[in-house]
């Protein structure tokens, strides 16, 4: 025999098994989004490779999946120029279209694409893979899921406060423990304002999300290293040694900041979003995390990440607040707040905690052994009234021996098996077996559909 | 303003409308797929080239979309190799994944990649975009979904016949009346086996084809053209003049075929599906067509496609038997039969029809109209209320002027707007208006979810 075929590294089959979590988990996710008002989209996996280069960084660009242009692609270019120029950007001469990276970019060029015909505050939601041609490590797929909800066209902070329910409420109905970590960029910026240091807020939050692992020495020491100046260190260290509940924390930042225009008015969001979490508390935890500097270079306002309360893994769901995240493809202004699931960090996280749910309700609840002709065909008719009451069912298709066809109800997790030879025939009846206790009983068609219905209920 | 960014030619964006249709669709699939106990698996969008290439015949590999390596793909090949290679051969030296053409072949990797952990026979549905390179045209496009149920590992036509039933119930559960037609090839088989010209199969079910179109005259003439003996032609001429009924037909073919087994054994395939739909009726009309040639390279049995009764227009699913798919990746022997559903083309008919359901079952059934800060938050606790009920409810994220948030509830089509203002926080009750009549009424928290829960219902 040939080799097993295989599929390209980073990528994945998903079994019966595997699509029942997985829907699990996009099921609970979508039914919630739903509830509260938002719509579905979908866009396309290929995008038009400028849609897509320059959006992530130069390391972005090199992740992208690039798509060789059909036909004669290197029609147009000359020995030298296939040569000489190098594959970064031979690949773009010879691919228009890329596989999406996130749903971001693509969200944000539908809206500005499809302006005239959306009703703004636009609230949407997107579930679709991704692609990254990253190196594939445990956790780490080139293609994955990516659950989007973003409301695009408002500036409300009752934005932000309805991510946080919505985040709670997915976790919850998830069975996860999880603590949603709260910053907001304008903080940030009024730190490095008062410091007089405003070109240094990643340094500065690298710092700070150091300050655990290394201590406070080695802290200033790398600060002083990256060439800030002994002044501004000095002023940043109050803000290092800050330590105590949100409550305190923001007390402190509060007379901190109290120059800066910008920093007061991230703290005013941040102590808005505390104040409805106090008139209607969700729960997770909820913390004021200063370290927070995801995605820096877009997010505006709020940034919010969440991590699992009970295992060691990356955050498992994050965003936060961006006010230009149209102007990428010209239309400029439009302010929107979103958060992205991580469908697969969740799946691992379910999976290692063992908290999927055990019932797989639309599994087939009923096979008919197979005996031969005249019963299969007598069987026929009770399937359709079994299937039309929604009770999934199946004939073994062969009448192979009694032995292969249990041991496929077996394989199959089918919980009942039923029996109909000559005489359940002649007395228009059907011997129903439970497989997990052995019990069987005698029923009419009719009653079994109503033993059957109840069993799934 | 830059211009109007773009989506790749042959690819579509899909808005909350078009998603909550073709939700329709997948979902009537999906759970007639379920009911009958076929499992769902998914495959990964790329696959290795290796897996595709000369899957789908010369035209087909031109179809491919191939994913250009990542890094320096060009590294290994010389200026010489770049420039001289035509297209399609260095393709293949610069791309190693491409993207999937259709979801059988990933289907034969799956069974043969993963044989050990399957319980044949295994029935499995699969719903996923598929693409191809295609020249896009009016209802072709490069992007699309196909849905297929397959079971494979079981030789029995009782698998046949379920997955008529399964068709039929689809199409009934979408509102569309269809014709089933029916063919087989080994009944093919006889026919050129009988005539004496056992590799002509196609030209004579094309000529068969077009006999409608063109006359008697014409047909003999361009088989006589294509290089059939005088003698075949003749002895074909009956099989071109076979008219009346299914029943009336096959009674001909059985004497026609009499000499040869193959003949009587597709003929006896075809007699007993027929003999199955005497005693279990399905809805859709039912037509044995020996005109039916799809896949006539790989079917080896029963062919199957469904055509719209109302709508010209291509077939909108089909199938059928093949004894050996999974021998493209080195198993042999493994019968399966399968069918698959073209969904955008089955959208293009519900949409001409005018036959998608009205209801939106979980699109926002309430809009808060926002006053203010106090009014929100004091909402906010019954918008909590109204979720957890299932409700799906918003509340307008700014305190705009009423006009607009008016104007986006008739955007979205809310059907309920209430309104909460002083007066109402004081006496504890909702205002809530009907948008259709106008009509408004005062409602206690209990009671607005009441009447909304009955409306919904």
């Amino acid at each position: 025999m040939a080799d097993k075929p295989s599929i390209p590294k980073g990528t994945r089959d998903f079994n019966p098994l595997e699509m029942a979590r997985r829907n699990f988990i996009f099921d609970t996710i979508r039914k919630i989004f739903k509830t509260y008002g938002y719509l579905p989209i979908e866009t396309p996996a290929m995008e038009n490779l400028s849609s897509l280069m320059g959006k992530y960084g130069e390391e972005g660009d090199k992740l992208l999946f690039k798509i060789l242009n059909s036909g004669d692609f290197k029609a147009k270019l000359d020995a030298e120029t296939l040569h000489e120029t190098p594959a970064g950007r031979l690949g773009v001469l010879i691919a228009e279209k890329g596989l999406r990276y996130d749903l971001t970019v693509p969200f944000a060029r539908f809206v500005v694409q499809h302006r005239n015909d959306i009703a703004f505050p636009f609230k949407r939601y997107q579930i679709q893979p991704v692609w990254r041609a990253d190196r594939p490590q445990r956790g780490r797929y080139r293609e994955f899921y990516q659950c989007d909800v973003d409301v695009i066209g408002s500036h409300s902070l009752l934005n932000e406060f309805e991510l946080m329910q919505i985040m709670d409420e997915v976790f919850t109905a998830l069975g996860l423990k999880v603590v949603i970590k709260l910053n907001n960029r304008k903080v940030l910026a009024g730190i490095v304002e008062v410091i007089g240091e405003p070109d240094r807020m990643i340094d500065i939050t690298v710092a700070i999300d150091k300050l655990d692992k290394i201590g406070m020495e080695k802290v200033l020491a790398e600060l002083d290293q990256k060439g800030l100046s002994k002044q501004s260190v000095e002023k940043l260290k109050p803000v290092l040694e800050m330590e105590g509940t949100t409550s305190t924390k923001l007390t402190f930042l509060s007379g901190y900041l109290n120059q800066s225009e910008i920093g007061m008015e991230g703290l005013m969001e941040v102590d808005k979003l505390f104040g409805f979490l106090k008139d209607h508390p969700v729960d997770a935890a909820v913390e004021f995390d200063l370290t927070l500097a995801r995605g820096l270079n877009y997010y505006t306002g709020t940034i919010f990440e969440v991590k699992s309360d009970e295992v060691q893994i990356g955050s498992i769901c994050g965003g936060g607040r961006y006010d230009n995240l149209t102007g990428i493809f010209g239309l400029e202004g439009v302010s929107g707040v979103g958060v992205s699931f991580g469908a697969d960090r969740i799946y691992d996280v379910l999976l290692q905690l063992e908290r999927f749910p055990q019932e797989r309700e639309m599994d087939t609840q009923l096979l008919f052994v197979n005996f031969g002709e005249n019963e299969a065909n007598y069987i026929l008719s009770i399937l359709r009234r079994l299937r039309s009451g929604g009770i999934a069912s199946e004939l073994y298709p062969d009448p192979v021996k009694m032995k292969k066809q249990m041991a496929y109800a077996n394989n199959r997790k089918i919980p009942f098996v039923a029996l109909v030879g000559e005489q359940e025939m002649q007395d228009g009846v059907i011997t129903l077996k439970e497989m997990e206790t052995g019990n069987q009983e005698r029923l009419t068609p009719a009653e079994l559909v109503e033993r059957l219905s109840n069993n799934i209920s």
